[in-house]
């Protein structure tokens, strides 16, 4: 049995591109040009570009671009002081265009951006990077009656989760704001990375950790260009959900708290007590949290709301409070946009009643405060 | 019980720029600006860069970039020809820097690059999109003694997996080329996408697939950034392995059947037995493949070496005859680099009297030609 078989299609013009594709980083490996490239005190980024008139690279932590100089081989370069220790992102600007440094491979996911990332190492960053025992992050796909369609979840198990047949693990649901999907949490906040540090060192229970989408009409993260799919059998207006003010018709949390955490419940080994499940969210994902806890009082004992772009009503506050909970930590920054918002509703909990732990850090909407957030939620739960 | 808490760093700068970043793809949205523009017969390309000089965009079916005209708002676009029908890739080039299209987040990455892509939809790239049933990516852990590291592998169970525990699976281990990693087959070559639909048509079994790292120094893809670790208890030198060639003493080779072998076995549910273990790879991964067969010839009993960067000596070929096999797939495209070593290949196959299946395609060593076999392989396997 020996058959031959011949494809008539013009690929041949593929060769050259392709081949340079397969083989891309091995010449790259002999490239001199380093970027970006830290020291103790500064960081210098490096781009050729020998036919640009104007190279500028704009850190996320300053608010101007900083301009880059020519020197040989047409290789533009700045050196900068090295920022604060966390994970901080920056692009080059040639000639006004925004360009990624294509020798940093090191990028995180931000809906439809791709951004360069540097991780200054230091006590607060020290949990970022990868640790020596780590969880399997994994896809899953749940159908959803109530939004009427297919979605995707990101979910971690611990490490030891597949050795230890036997083991129920308690679950924490993380939650991202608008402009996110399920992928913001493990990409731009590093969760897997956190919670693998701080199960290692002994200082968080391990747990499963899921991360849902929260846009009510997205079925996964857009670059996996599903055809958007209108939701069936609900009148909602999903824009509204998507948003997830707070509301109490917001069909997302409904499935969440409805669909999601069953199917979590039935899929994976977990103790399904309130007091092994936690909820916490940052932004609009701080929103769907209050709603849920505010809807579903009886689900959650653990409760994080990160710079929440949502608020606790008196009725959700005397409903949570009725039926109890372990910890609740309210979080923002204090020059946050929603920083105001947030004093009214840490004034909600305390004139309801509902003991809290009030964090405020510096800083504004941004995922440096949310890591920070989730380092120091984490090492709480599940006590 | 309420504690206030105020962390003192320098943040108040990060608040502007994340905050952009966390809407990002809200104002974006209002953007009139399209690209890339698929009709039936042509494809448009457009970037803003009112300060550029010279604005190009490389396809990657065209040898040299096409020049693209500035517009209105200073928009560049270019409109060409539509390729034929398959996931093709492209970038910008601004005064003579690779950019990729801020406007296109269909994105796909190739060891340190990140590539924006288009897929032309038609009869033979229609499994190379989302499927409506899904199966699970999974990236898990496993620990090498014989590399001496803990390695990342990219895990596939099928739709139905979890909701059929007492169901188990054939195995499919599919394996990269020199410059890939563990994510390549899912990334660039559309694995899980392409396995969805065969399998939900009803052409190929529901199997699980494993996707292994093949440089044998190197604990996962390069993106995460994890110091590389020396290879213990061994004295092979390490890119020699790395590069496969087929050699005798490959420890990846080794690796993968004594040990992520195994590991899958111990950790999914799965039929162990060689009529349902399916080995395949492309380039450097089929040199593992041939290595793999010559040297643990009882193990798989389906065989596939696209585009192999090795050789099956005819002692391997003999080995193999003699534990025997159901079917063995080479494959390579008429303008491979590779294809007079193919030849070559095919010649000892049927010296050897090794009854093959000898697919030939055009084009070169390129992925357009690894999807095209995995599509054409994955309905032959464990029938």
């Amino acid at each position: 049995m020996k058959k031959i078989f011949v494809i008539l299609s013009s690929m041949l013009i593929l060769a050259g591109s392709a081949m340079a594709q397969e083989w891309a980083n091995f010449s790259r490996g002999g490239d001199a040009v380093v970027s970006p490239e830290l020291s103790e005190t500064s960081v210098t980024f490096r781009l050729s570009a020998d036919y640009a008139t104007v190279v500028k690279v704009q850190p996320s932590w300053l608010d101007e671009p900083v301009a880059m100089t020519k020197g040989e081989k047409g290789v533009w370069s700045a050196t900068i002081d090295l920022p604060y220790p966390e994970i901080h992102t920056y692009h080059f600007l040639v000639d006004g265009v925004k360009v990624n440094d294509p020798l940093n491979d090191f990028i995180q996911r931000d809906g439809t951006s791709y951004l360069n990332m540097i991780c200054v190492p230091g006590e607060r960053s020290e949990n970022y990077m990868e640790a020596s025992k780590r969880g399997t992050v994994s896809y899953k796909w749940y159908d959803s009656k109530i939004l009427g369609i297919n979605r995707r979840v990101t979910v971690y198990t611990p490490y030891g989760y597949d050795e230890n047949p036997k083991k129920k693990y308690p679950v924490l649901y993380l939650l991202h704001g608008a402009g996110g999907d399920e992928e913001a949490w493990s990409s731009m906040g590093r969760a897997a990375q956190i919670l693998d540090n701080l199960i290692e060192k002994g200082l968080a229970e391990p747990m499963i950790v899921v991360m849902p989408n929260g846009n009510p009409t997205q079925q996964a993260a857009g670059y996996m260009k599903i055809p958007q799919a209108r939701p069936q059998g609900t009148t909602q207006a999903a824009p509204q959900g998507a948003r997830g003010q707070g509301g109490r018709n917001n069909n997302y949390v409904q499935s969440l708290c409805e669909e999601i955490v069953p199917f979590i419940e039935s899929h994976y080994r977990v103790i399904a007590k309130p007091e092994k499940r936690a909820i916490a969210g940052l932004s609009m994902g701080g929103g769907h949290t209050l709603t849920a806890v505010s809807n579903y009082p009886s689900l959650f004992d653990y409760i994080c709301a990160m710079s929440p772009a949502g608020t606790i009503t008196a009725e959700g506050a005397a409903a949570l409070k009725k039926d109890g909970y372990k910890y609740f930590l309210l979080a923002c920054g204090t020059s946050d946009f929603i920083f105001e918002r947030t004093v009214n509703n840490e004034k909600t909990l305390t004139e309801q009643g509902l003991e809290h732990e009030y964090f405020l850090s510096d800083g504004g909407h941004v995922w440096a405060n949310w890591r920070m957030y989730l380092n120091r939620l984490a090492p709480k739960l599940f006590k």
